[in-house]
């Protein structure tokens, strides 16, 4: 007999039906016994008219024939009155690390990552990679549309490229070598080899000495790179167009999960665009708050979405134009004020979930600007080797998909929204 | 003006058109010249009725607005008899490091790859990205159509996973961590986790002491794992399977590609699947060719897909049976014989590019098998802990993106199947 997913149980012609999973409940009535089987597409309930074996234990996996019976107070209405069964994977377990089969799992964060094989099995926990899976499709289908390829760059690299100190060393045969902080060179190149428009999803790795909410040091980045562009307005027009994308595509695929977080998403119209001197502006006279030169902190990101979505009931807002001391040697300056650059952020609720901008093409000017920015280019060798054979106008971004999934969701820490999130304490599982 | 793409001018509406791209040629009559733009899409001639500018140079970016003129001379059909252009990226090379649009680059290919930005623009290079970019949306479509969820698994470990010994390390904060070799571990644990099904397209990596045409030191691995299986010959069905719709999405997706590479792709049936031990035996009766213990080398490989070529008209053969010494100690053993595994290889004209099979699910079974390994359970405590609930009969596969890219397109070394390629001696661009 071929398996039938629980799912598909309602509406299988099938009078006897072959399910599998893992016992999610036992509910002993002495001679009758209701058995919660849980396999990846939803929970039905067995019915077994002799009791259940004793030892059944919760978690096991195990498949099960059985007969359909229509019942309104089962889960699904539907339920399985049990013919035959077989243990498929025994349990090892003396006490199980939490209970997965009362709601929310009452452990901490720390122990949920501990055993993260539990606590995946939460219909909750699970709904929520479903979302980031769905994310991950609505970037691609959307790029795929407009002409954009897909590449996987190395993320080995020789150099310790956009001047950053916070790179993970890696000891490659006889060199010393880094884990790539972004694709930023290997994605421009790409645009000049010709590909004109590639986009990635791929890890990155930042050796940050923060342990926080929001931070990771090992992430899936969704990078993208587009050439022949007029101006970084085209790549903020681009994520706008993915984010009314993503939020359609989500709604459709990913119903269940969000009513299960109780999320509505918005339709997402314009998002609004500032300049990064007018937040700072808002920041200091509504809520008094000071930002750090040429950035905005944390707390400022947070007050910030408040007072947008309070005057343009929006959960975006682009920040634009930081200035060139705070954006790396690649970033194009502004026309109207060369302190300034063609960059911006995207700011989510209160999150930073994007950092992109227009980059400098010309083989010359990006010399320049490497010995202004006090690097040396001979350290850049490869990657300038791409500017000097016709590079056209070209901008893109970086969307930490741990970040918008989190968001999405109204989670509360990064790692929920990561399957084994790597952080300064923690490596395993 | 919109700009539009070279491929979309013939059937484009419009009198006069905007196109973007590089010099690819320039054939100077005196009075006329003939320009040869190329964008992403293709190759289409642009005509200076008073001779192009001076500054013109090979591979500098340049937009250009035409009035369409039909030409059967002209690739394509089609040219423009310009009326306007501009220069967008400027050329900065004294010679280029060698021609791209004569048929096949004259060059190494060493110096193909140093200078990537180049290579990557002839068309036939990019033709092969174009193949790998729809392998890997066959692989994703084919799956998620049988719910397969995608995952990303960390890439940075904890442990020396699978007893393997080439592995790179990572200085990890204050700790040694290593680079994956797969995602082995961690796409099991997500079958047991409830996800039952899953798939993840992602970076493996080898510290492997080859320099060869098939070997690459950071790799795709495209990965699959599926929960409640029969056995492992389900898994060699699923590839099957993904091999048919894999060479029937790029007949569709890649016609221009595969010509371009004279590239017929055949109808797949059944794929032959036949026991090591007996592929030992015909390498050793038709060949004379003696064969490593458990194992099937190099030449092997090539002699044996001949044989299966010649026998069965089959460009791939599944090898099954593959000694309990040869394989992790993850590996099911055989039940008709405790020496033998419920493994496979699979081998396309003369390569490797699977290793699969059924994996041992029971954890007493499991820890049982470490410890027969010679391999200590302790080292293995986070992996172990996810077959403590109910881990149900599972297996899997990996296939090797490069090598599959290769095979298909018939090339030579696995560097021209990957952008950047990483091997002993290369770790630029």
């Amino acid at each position: 007999m071929e398996r039938t997913y629980v799912c598909d149980v309602k509406n299988s012609i099938e009078h006897e039906i072959l399910v599998k999973g893992w016992i999610h409940k036992i509910h002993d009535l002495g001679k009758i016994t209701f058995v919660h089987l849980r396999d990846k597409t939803g929970i039905i309930q067995l019915i077994f008219d002799h009791g259940a074996p004793e030892h059944f234990r919760l978690e096991m996996s195990i498949q099960a024939t059985g007969k359909k019976v229509e019942n309104p107070k089962a889960p699904g209405g539907i339920e399985l009155s049990v013919t035959g069964f077989d243990v498929l994977g025994k349990a090892y377990y003396e006490k199980l690390p939490f209970e997965i089969n009362r709601g929310k799992i009452k452990a901490s964060l720390e122990t949920q990552l501990d055993y993260r094989t539990m606590s995946l099995r939460q219909p909750r926990t699970r709904a929520i990679f479903k979302v980031q899976e769905e994310i991950t499709d609505a970037f691609r289908t959307y790029l795929r549309a407009r002409r954009f390829s897909e590449i996987h760059t190395p993320k080995i690299i020789s150099s310790s490229t956009e001047g950053g100190s916070e790179m993970f060393t890696v000891n490659y045969f006889e060199k010393r070598a880094f884990l790539a902080q972004s694709p930023q060179f290997y994605k421009q190149t790409m645009v000049g080899a010709g590909f004109e428009r590639v986009f990635e999803v791929g890890h990155a790795y930042r050796a940050e000495l923060h342990n926080t909410w929001r931070h990771l040091n090992e992430y899936v980045s969704l990078d993208i790179e587009m050439g022949f562009i007029k101006d970084e307005t085209e790549i903020m027009d681009l994520e706008e167009g993915f984010i009314k994308h993503l939020f359609a595509h989500l709604k459709e695929k990913c119903k269940a999960e969000l009513e299960l977080f109780n999320i509505e998403l918005p339709v997402i119209d314009r998002i609004p665009r500032m300049e990064l001197s007018y937040a700072h502006e808002v920041l200091l006279t509504k809520y008094g708050k000071k930002s750090p030169t040429g950035n905005i902190d944390a707390e400022g990101e947070v007050l910030l979405s408040q007072y947008i979505k309070e005057k343009y009931n929006s959960d975006f807002v682009f920040l634009t134009r930081y200035p060139v001391s705070k954006r790396p040697m690649y970033t194009m300056p502004a026309d109207e004020d060369p302190t300034l650059t063609k960059s911006f952020d995207l700011i989510y609720k209160g999150l930073e979930i994007t950092t992109g901008g227009q980059r400098i093409h010309d083989y010359q000017q990006l010399r320049d600007n490497i010995v202004k920015f006090g690097l040396n280019p001979d350290d850049f060798h490869s990657y300038l080797e791409a500017f000097k054979y016709g590079m056209p106008p070209h901008g893109g971004l970086a969307i930490g998909l741990e970040r918008i999934t989190l968001k999405v969701l109204d989670l509360e820490n990064i790692r929920q929204s990561t399957l084994f999130p790597r952080d300064m304490k923690r490596i395993e599982p």
